[in-house]
């Protein structure tokens, strides 16, 4: 289809994008915005076509954009200035997508897809997510399970810091109730972490497929889920600082769940 | 000594505290802002006094507040509103110190002193930064030396990230030349990171001390500094994603250079 072209932040489609920023709005229009063509290439990879395919003349002729371009629902071209204002950025990236916010049930998720998956209890930093989204991405687990209250995985922020990963990696979302009762059934370990523990986490059995759970920045995992768990670990500190940075610990605990 | 009571923004002392944000401010001064009682405290465990205390009344009576204000050079009692204009948020920490700015010469860092040392090349976050100082003092490493332009660890955003393990792990700075010559006699293993090694980084030799060597975010170590390694490794990726989060790797990385 042809693009049209827009020169007003005051169009409707254009505030509809701003408004991607605040939760409500994503949550109503199950929509979330994707920024630049290495992301936009991410979803295509994983078959996700944007709805709505927003860039500045520059990115013609990128293949990606080409490939964007080709398989989106709808097309419009603004000037870079309109780029900045939708992406809240000095220096925008020059193509945005507009996608479906996509989850999957627990009970879809496969236990044997992966040798690890990461449940996260509480989670608050957009940050934080998408760094573990991309880690659970990279180490290859099975999906990234949001227990609880937790800052939306499709936020700006998070998709940003996914780089990406957020099209290639299963996301599911679960009360704790909900999680409590789907864990019962799963094969493997059930591995949290506990800066109260004692035990090493070297020294646990990580029997596969392993679900590594980790609970909020400030306040770890609630009693309710530490007591699911089959072992409670701590990652060793040996110098001032009592806790390492969320994605950080995630990142050594699912090298280690994966075996690598 | 006695505290001042300041309620004007124009004041020139929290202008001057303000005027902290800024690099060139820093580094002129060469001070830098902390925030909290937590960090003061970490700050006071080291031994470092706060030139400035600036705090809300709210904060007298907590221990590490009475024992940051009896060893402040000076004191400076605000409302909590100032205490939101200097540190740009709408929910302040309560108690504000202005501190000197430490740096430790490369030659005075001591390669017996830990199993295992980082050095990060170009880094450009100062989330990404803040998370590896305290990453590195989480794991018991000798120190973080940074090598060539990267952001400033001294920042408000970079300080934050660390949760006062500023005040904890040693931090160098040096030209590549500078580096590349300190390097030499290093007694240890110099591991490097890239994306493009084939070797798995379980399977190189990590012999202490580790000088593990690291990249910027987007465009990994430069050939001087590749070549400077003694081996060069990469973290397994399964997925989809080609990279991590420079912190998170750094978490991986340096919990294998420390063999924990």
């Amino acid at each position: 289809m042809s693009a049209l072209a827009i020169t007003s932040a005051a169009n409707p489609r254009i505030k509809a994008a701003r408004a991607l920023w605040l939760r409500k709005t994503r949550q109503e229009s199950g929509l979330f915005l994707a920024e630049g063509l290495k992301i936009i290439g991410e979803a295509l990879a994983a078959g996700r076509a944007p709805k709505t395919l927003i860039y500045a003349a520059e990115t013609a002729g990128h293949p990606i954009f080409e490939a964007a371009a080709a398989a989106a629902g709808e097309r419009l071209q603004v000037s870079p200035s309109l780029l900045a204002k939708i992406s809240k950025r000095d220096n925008p990236q020059l193509a945005l997508g507009v996608f479906e916010a996509v989850t999957t049930p627990l009970e879809q998720l496969d236990p044997a897809a992966a040798p690890a998956f990461i449940a996260l209890e509480g989670v608050r930093d957009p940050g934080n997510l998408g760094a573990i989204v991309r880690t659970a991405d990279a180490a290859g687990a099975g999906a990234v399970v949001l227990v609880g209250e937790t800052c939306d995985p499709f936020s700006v922020e998070a998709v940003r810091a996914t780089m990406g990963s957020i099209f290639a990696v299963p996301i599911a979302r679960a009360s704790r109730k909900a999680f409590l009762s789907w864990r019962v059934s799963w094969p493997g370990a059930v591995v949290g972490t506990s800066l109260a523990s004692a035990l090493d986490y070297r020294d646990a059995d990580w029997r596969a497929p392993v679900l590594a759970l980790m609970g909020a920045e400030q306040s770890g995992l609630t009693p309710e889920l530490a007591t699911t768990c089959d072992v409670l670990v701590k990652i060793p500190m040996r110098g001032r600082a009592d806790s390492l940075n969320l994605a950080v610990a995630a990142g050594i605990v699912l090298y280690r769940a994966m075996g690598l």
